[in-house]
C-alpha cells in the first residue's frame, strides 16, 4: 500500500498551521511540577492556587483548579480520552487506530478548524441541500471556500448518485464533501450508507484524495431502530487509502450543553499512521492556539464529570425518549390528510426538527403569518421549506402548533 | 469633515462577513417569548425549561438559563453595557461614542476576529518587538498577514519614532498596527503616549487610513502611580477621523478567570457613527458566528454577575496589591550588582511578567540549566532573552528564583 502524505489532504493554510513546539507553551509544559516555575501565565497565590475572585468561585462546585487555569490546547487529556472511549461504546465498529480527540469551543469551531485546515479560497466543498445556514458563514464568508450543494433527495431518498457525479466532475483531485447526520434542518438519517460509501470508494479507487466531514452534532437522536445507530465515521475511517474520514462533534447536543461551547475533532483513515494522526491532532491544536488560545476548563470538567456520573446513562436515555415521543407525535399528526395539499413532509427520523416543503406557499409568509396569527414560531428555510423544531415544543402543545399551521395554510391559500 | 467608509479599514474579508439578519438568529429572535415556539435549536422538557442532565447541573450554582442555552451571538446583552460600564469607570477620559463591546471566546479571539476582519492575506501588521509569539500564529499562520516588527526600545524608552517612521514607508495607504500595553513579555506600560498618539495623528493627516489594535489584556495592572492609568484606546477612540481604534480586551486576566475564555471587542474613532458602530459589532458577531457560532452562556454569567458582587472592587483591589509586592521585590533583586555582568532588565512597570536581556549567554541554555540543575522554570524568548512570570511564584520563593538564575548564569559563564 502507497503510503500517503498528509499533505495530499491539508489545505495551503492547513500545511502552515502546526503546533508550536519549543514555543512557550512546551516550555510551560516541561516546567509543571517543579518547586519553583516562573513560566506559567497566570496568577497564583502565595500557596500556588490559582489568584481568584471568591465572588466568581462561590458560583461552582468544583476546585479552582477544574474553574480557572488554562486548559491545554489540544483539551484535557482525561477528557479527550474518555470522548473516545464513549465514541468506541456507541461506535462498536470503529477501526482500532483513530486519532484521539481534540477539543474544540464548540461543534462550529470544529467546523471552523476543518474549513481553515483542508479548504483554500475558492476550493469547492460538497454538501447536501437543505443544510444549516451557517456552513455558509463558516466555510465561505470566513474561509473563502464554495459550497456545493446537491438535493438531498430524489424520490425520497438520500441521492448518492447525483452527489457522486458532482465530485466525480470536480476538476480538483482533492475533494471536500461535508455530511451531516442525523440532518439539520430535515432530521433525516441516511439508511443509504453503504452505497454512499462504495460510491466514495470507487472515487478513491479512480485517484481522487477525499476528505469527508461528518458533521455529528445531533449524533445519538435516531428515532427509528432500523437506522444505522453508528456514525458514518465508523465507515468512512476504514474505507480507502484515500480517505480522510472527520468526525465534529460535541456535548452540544448529545449531553444537553449547548451554552458550553464543548466539541471534538477526531480523525481516522484506512491508511493513516500514529505519526499522521498526531500530525493533524496537533495541527488542529495549531488552529485552536492561534484562534482561540485554549477551550473553557470549566466546560471541559463539567463535560469530564457529566461523562463519569454514575446516572448518566439514565438521564440521557430520558432526555432521549421524550425526544421520540415528539417525533413519533409530530409524524402522526403531519401525515394526516389535511396537510397533503399544501406541503409535503421530507423524509425525517432522527434530530431536532423536521422539515415541510411547501407546495405553492412562501415560506416568509408562512412564518410571518403563523407568528402575528397564531402567536407560533417557527422557521423559513428558503421560498420553499419551514423548519418545525420539536425538541423544543412541549409535547401536548405539538397538536395546537399543528393546528396552527394548518390554519396558517388555509388562510394563506383562501 | 468627510465622512469615512468603514470599506476603507475593513480588509476584503472583512467586507463580505456581516450578522446574518433574517437568518435562523432572527427569526428565533422574532418568536422568543411567544405562546409556541418551535424555532429553538435546544431542547426543552415539557415545562419550557432546557432539557438537561442532572450530572451537569448539580455543578453549577446558577439557574439553568445561565448555563445551557446558546448565548446570544453578539454576547449576553446585560454582560456587554456591564463591561463598558466598567471600561468607562477604568478610563474618565474615553469618548461618549464608543462601540458597546461584542463578547469573544477570550482575548486571543478577539485578535483573531480582528486578523480576519482587518487584513488580508500579505498584508502587514506592525508591533513592537518584543511581542507575545502567539501572535505569528494567530495573524501570519491563521489568516496570512505578515508581521513588521519593531524594537520596543531605543535607549530605555518605547521608540515611537522608528515604528511611525516603518509605517511611513509601507507602501499600502491603510496601515494596521497591534499595540499591547501593559506588554508581553517585557511587562512595560509606555509613558510616551502623547508623542505616540501625535505621531500617529500626523500619519492620518498625511493620509493614511489606521487600524489600531489595543490588546490590553493586562490592563488595570500597572505598579507605578506615575504611568498612564488609562488604556491607550481612550485616546485613540478620539483622536483623528482615519483611525479606528480597537479595544481587545477580557475577563482573562482582568478578572482572574484565565479558564472561562470570556473576551470583549471594542470600537473607538473620531468620526464614527453610531450605525458605523453597530455594522461593526455586526461584523463582529458574523465572524462569532462563523467561527464557534456563540460564546459560553455559563463564563459569561460567571463573570457578569462577579462584576456585579458588592466585594468585586476589594477582592481584585486585593490581588493587585499581592502582583505589586512581588513586583517590587523582583525589581529590588535585579538592580544589584551581581547581575549586571549577566544581563539588562529591559524596561518594566506593569503586567505579569519581566524580561531579561542576556549579553552573552543563549537563553535556551540558560533555561534548560536552571529547569535540570535548579529545578526551577522560566520562558527562553529567541536567542538572548528570559521571560519571568512573577505572577505565578509565591513571594517568599522569588529570592530563591532569582539566587538560581544568577548561579545559572555563573555556571554557563565559567
Amino acid at each position: 500500500m502507497r503510503r500517503m502524505s498528509l499533505h495530499s489532504w491539508l489545505s495551503e493554510r492547513g500545511k502552515r498551521i502546526s503546533f508550536p513546539h519549543g514555543g512557550i507553551v512546551t516550555q510551560t509544559a516541561e516546567a509543571r511540577g517543579k518547586p519553583i516555575n516562573a513560566t506559567i501565565g497566570i496568577a497564583l497565590d502565595e500557596e500556588g492556587v490559582p489568584l481568584h475572585l471568591p465572588s466568581l468561585m462561590r458560583l461552582v462546585n468544583l476546585p479552582l483548579e477544574e474553574v480557572l487555569p488554562y486548559a491545554s490546547t489540544h483539551g484535557i487529556e482525561s477528557l479527550r480520552n474518555e470522548w473516545l472511549r464513549h465514541m468506541r461504546l456507541k461506535n462498536p465498529s470503529l477501526p482500532a487506530s483513530v486519532s484521539t480527540p481534540v477539543v474544540t469551543a464548540g461543534i462550529t469551531h470544529g467546523l471552523s478548524a476543518c474549513a481553515c485546515l483542508f479548504t483554500d479560497p475558492g476550493d469547492a466543498v460538497y454538501i447536501f441541500s437543505p443544510y444549516w445556514g451557517n456552513y455558509r458563514q463558516t466555510f465561505e464568508k470566513l474561509w473563502g471556500a464554495t459550497l456545493h450543494a446537491i438535493p438531498l433527495f430524489h424520490e425520497g431518498r438520500m441521492d448518492v448518485e447525483s452527489l457522486c457525479t458532482a465530485i466525480q466532475h470536480s476538476s480538483s483531485t482533492h475533494k471536500v464533501l461535508l455530511l451531516n447526520f442525523p440532518n439539520n434542518p430535515t432530521g433525516y438519517t441516511a439508511v443509504e450508507y453503504e452505497s454512499l460509501c462504495a460510491s466514495l470508494s470507487d472515487e478513491a479507487e479512480r485517484g481522487s484524495t477525499l476528505t469527508v466531514l461528518c458533521d455529528d452534532a445531533y449524533f445519538g437522536l435516531t428515532y427509528d431502530d432500523a437506522l444505522p445507530q453508528e456514525s458514518l465515521f465508523a465507515r468512512l475511517a476504514n474505507l480507502h487509502e484515500r480517505v480522510l474520514a472527520v468526525k465534529i462533534d460535541g456535548a452540544t447536543k448529545e449531553e444537553y450543553a449547548w451554552g458550553l461551547r464543548v466539541g471534538f475533532l477526531t480523525f481516522g483513515g484506512k491508511a493513516t499512521t500514529k505519526e499522521m494522526y498526531t500530525d493533524l491532532e496537533d495541527r488542529v491544536a495549531g488552529f485552536v492556539r492561534g484562534d482561540v488560545s485554549n477551550c473553557s476548563q470549566l466546560s471541559q470538567h463539567l463535560v469530564l464529570r457529566t461523562l463519569r456520573s454514575s446516572t448518566y446513562a439514565r438521564e440521557k436515555q430520558r432526555n432521549k425518549e421524550l425526544l421520540r415521543k415528539r417525533f413519533h407525535r409530530s409524524q402522526d399528526i403531519l401525515v394526516q390528510g389535511r396537510f397533503a395539499r399544501f406541503c409535503t413532509l421530507l423524509p425525517c427520523n432522527s434530530g431536532y426538527f423536521l422539515c415541510l416543503q411547501l407546495h405553492h406557499l412562501d415560506a416568509e409568509a408562512v412564518r410571518r403569518h403563523l407568528l402575528e396569527q397564531y402567536d407560533t414560531g417557527i422557521v423559513a428555510l428558503g421560498q420553499d421549506k419551514v423548519r418545525i423544531a420539536f425538541s423544543s415544543v412541549p409535547t401536548e402543545q405539538l397538536p395546537l402548533l399543528y393546528d396552527n399551521l394548518h390554519k396558517t395554510f388555509c388562510d394563506l391559500s383562501s
